[in-house]
């Protein structure tokens, strides 16, 4: 018998197991996974009663809300697709992905109509302009969701029919420099993401998951369906705020939460922390850039907590390794525990040269990742080219460089525009960062490649320094070279008072290496 | 991207990156992953060598053993398809299967030789016979499994360009009174599967699992699949034996098995175990029969180790439902625990009447057990009749009759052709046993119905005494009427040395009623 992988599956099983059990907490508001349920029908409802047909775009535009929940189930079960937007973009941003996804109703926040309004004229596709929030007056222009939802017809769904290769949603990349991608998931993609989540993070019905990732990033890494399928508890925190986070964690029992390097830094350098009495666990997932070794120590050691390492892209639903505490990996082994790791089930990977041949499993040659999987994207809406270069050959090529060693473990180096080349030698900007990292006086780091008239290129570290961190530019460059080959060290220090990320915390390198550039003919010499 | 799924892609997995980690302890041997697909595929050059191509049939007589497990995917990954078969079959079944079949090369366990030999004349499509025993002169017209694998040449595999609904088994049914029917199962329906199995039991990389359960019976439950996938270690036992099972989860640190209850049964009433010091704390998966609420006491609170009740059926791949410990199922509520459970995930249940309609929710209701999902077989091989009886309506129609309740947790009370009806009342005969098992005396019982002239059936208890055990019948009734309503309770009780049993397990019903019901003209009144 086949059925369609559906991600509607999992609410529906939740619901029908566990109605009265609470399946989201959003500030002082309970739903249970009955409410989750029948609030996602009834936005199914509104988006039908509004003309919205299977295969049409939905999008929203919010930080993380039972709201956002629900928009996934109420837009997947009438087989729209959903086009969740990075709120940390700007108008024009909005603007085009918009329009390039040809968007039919606009859910937003009401902290982002003012945004949207701004740019209202330019948005020819969209009929329908719903502000979430509880129940009150909606701006000009605008219909609260409570009333919305309210209004439409309690009329049985229309079937859509849908396979399970037709799409769940419409991903855009957060993108640097060029235009933001749209980045199409299936939901099968999403399906057995789910299913890997659930295997190899643990994901369990007694699960109380923190929101701390957005969960516009890749359907929240399958956390949106991993999380409801087993009935766990969702736990919304709507903005990243360490005092918050902790708060939310000793007051709902939280066990699970996925968040970028960045959010674990914060966590780390939380000084109220003794004011907190927790008795869980809580497993802390992490993607992005590797941490550094010392964060994953101090998270463990000062904390009690655990920590895994995971790697992926929003192309690949996300999840394609994990580094888990096994019979390879000591729990004290800090420095591998930071590596992206081992694939998970289903997942083909391979690091290789530009030929597409497999480089030496020895932890020192460079390739790029590829991965051949289910939980590979379908494709970039409306950009075949772009498609075309990113699945050639039967694999997606990610863009990542990595090396990786006899055991299959991959260790991610760089993004491939991102590896400093100096005298013809690759040197891995993170494998410096984490050194750095182990500084008593280093907050943030960065290293980048700058022009020299000698090597090319010549690594340079741009530092956030701790408050009362002193260190200087002399004695960061000693201790790195005391602590790596020298060819790799940094050759110049800046200390700054913040490094640019992008909205999921990566490190946003091109913004920095920019003004090194300017005046050079190419970005690698 | 669409990859299809192939359960080889399990052990690819664990031999890619667990080379070195001990796969298989069989008796003296160990088998690292490395060994078991290189013997896999050894094992598959040479069925390419005696001709054996995509689609035909490859049988395996054989207790638990390193060639059982070799042989999934030394078949599976040419394409092939594995028939396993019930060693406590007698040779009259082996013969018809094995001809129904079609079967083309035959592997068989030393030990079942002269029974194949005794119905070799008969075997007209069998053209390789192949004894699994270590290196030794095989009997005459076999050829030695191990010179059979080292004979073949060492060339590339052909690519047998699967599709993810071709099949991987075909399992026949154990068998009552009919023939046996052989269930189809895809690579789909067992992928999907082990990947439940993996969700619902917790399977993970550092279990040690005792095979306990016999591996011809619906692939292991899947754990051929799953823990293979994460590279967990399989602890073969060739027979039940309370003495080896104990010796072996002391001596391996065992963390997880699977078996029918009256395994379960046999462990509970080893007396030898204060001979034993044991570490791990076991996981014990339960299905068939529902167990005596007192077994899953016992089990926990004598030997500490942990319970879990899961319910399928071959054409189920089987994993359907499972009881987990949750918020709503406290773990001393052995009763609660005893259930079948709920469904787990991509699997929708209901228990309806003979017109597809769900009976009350009231856990009193009996209904049928239907299912939908990708875990449903893809038919009885060259039984289209019975495959539309079974596959009817969109739904798989188990043949058993269960109660659920409002949480949709499903108790079986019978299979259909069991069932108790006594003056129109439904009796479910497990609620009975389970009443008749909390008496000191009763070792083993099974209740049916016999004909009576006022209410058309009546029940019947059949009691194997525990030695020493004097319960006379009269103390036996007294003590269900004092425990349950007098309409259910058995009026008449006999004694017997022991109860017959199917290989797996499960009770033959049909062999006791045989002689009360002799005279009559049909099998229910």
């Amino acid at each position: 018998m086949e059925i369609p992988l559906l991600v509607t599956d999992f609410l529906s099983r939740a619901a029908a197991l566990y109605p009265e059990k609470v399946a989201i907490i959003d500030g002082e508001q309970r739903l249970t996974y009955a409410e989750f349920e029948r609030r996602s029908k009834r936005l199914a409802q509104a988006l039908v009663h509004a003309g919205v047909e299977k295969g049409d775009r939905v999008c929203i535009l919010s930080p993380n809300s039972h709201f956002f929940l629900e928009s996934f189930y109420g837009v997947s079960q009438i087989g729209a697709v959903l086009v969740p937007l990075n709120y940390r973009l700007v108008a024009g941003d909005h603007e085009y992905i918009i329009n390039h996804a040809g968007v039919k109703v606009l859910l937003v926040d009401q902290d982002y109509v003012e945004m949207i309004d701004a740019i209202r004229e330019a948005l020819g596709s969209v009929t329908t302009w719903v502000v979430a929030q509880e129940d009150q007056e909606a701006p000009a222009g605008w219909v609260n969701w409570e009333r919305w939802i309210a209004g439409a017809p309690d009329r049985a769904l229309p079937d859509p029919g849908l396979r399970e290769t037709d799409l769940v949603s419409i991903n855009y990349t957060s993108g640097t420099t060029a235009r933001p991608k749209g980045v199409m998931l299936s939901h099968r993609n999403c399906y057995l993401n789910a299913y890997n989540l659930t295997v190899h993070l643990g994901v369990c019905h007694d699960d109380v998951a923190l929101w701390t990732l957005p969960m516009f990033h890749c359907n929240g890494w399958g956390g949106v369906y991993a999380l409801t399928g087993l009935g766990a508890t969702h736990v919304v925190l709507r903005s990243v705020d360490a005092q918050a986070i902790f708060g939310l964690i000793e007051g709902h029992g939280v066990t699970f939460a996925c968040m970028a390097p960045t959010v674990l830094n914060t966590i780390l350098e939380y000084s109220g922390r003794d004011r907190h009495t927790i008795t869980t666990r809580p497993r802390f997932v992490v993607a992005g850039a590797p941490p550094p070794a010392a964060f994953i120590e101090r998270l463990e050691k000062e904390l009690g907590w655990d920590f895994i390492e995971i790697y992926g892209l929003t192309e690949t639903s996300p999840l394609l390794t994990v580094t888990p505490v096994d019979h390879l990996t000591r729990r004290e082994d800090y420095g591998r525990r930071s590596r992206a790791g081992i694939p998970v089930t289903g997942v083909a990977l391979k690091v290789c040269d530009e030929q597409g041949i497999p480089v030496s499993q020895d932890d020192r040659a460079i390739g790029e990742v590829c991965a051949r999987s289910n939980v590979i994207f379908e494709g970039y809406w409306k950009q075949p080219q772009a498609t075309a270069e990113a699945l050639r050959d039967g694999w997606f090529h990610t863009g990542d460089l990595a090396t990786w060693d006899a055991s299959g473990s991959i260790n991610i180096v760089d993004r491939k525009k991102d590896v400093i080349i100096s005298g013809g030698e690759n040197i891995s900007s993170p494998e410096l960062e984490a050194v750095l990292y182990e500084h008593p006086s280093v907050l943030e780091c960065a290293v980048i490649g700058v022009p020299d008239a000698r090597w090319g290129e010549t690594p340079k570290a741009l530092v956030v320094r701790r408050q009362g961190g002193e260190a200087s530019e002399a004695e960061l460059i000693t201790f790195c070279r005391e602590r790596l080959a020298h060819f790799k060290c940094p050759t110049s220090v800046a200390f700054l008072e913040a490094l640019p990320r992008t909205a999921t915390g990566k490190l946003q390198k091109f913004k920095l290496r920019e003004q090194y550039w300017e005046s050079q003919s190419k970005r690698v010499n």
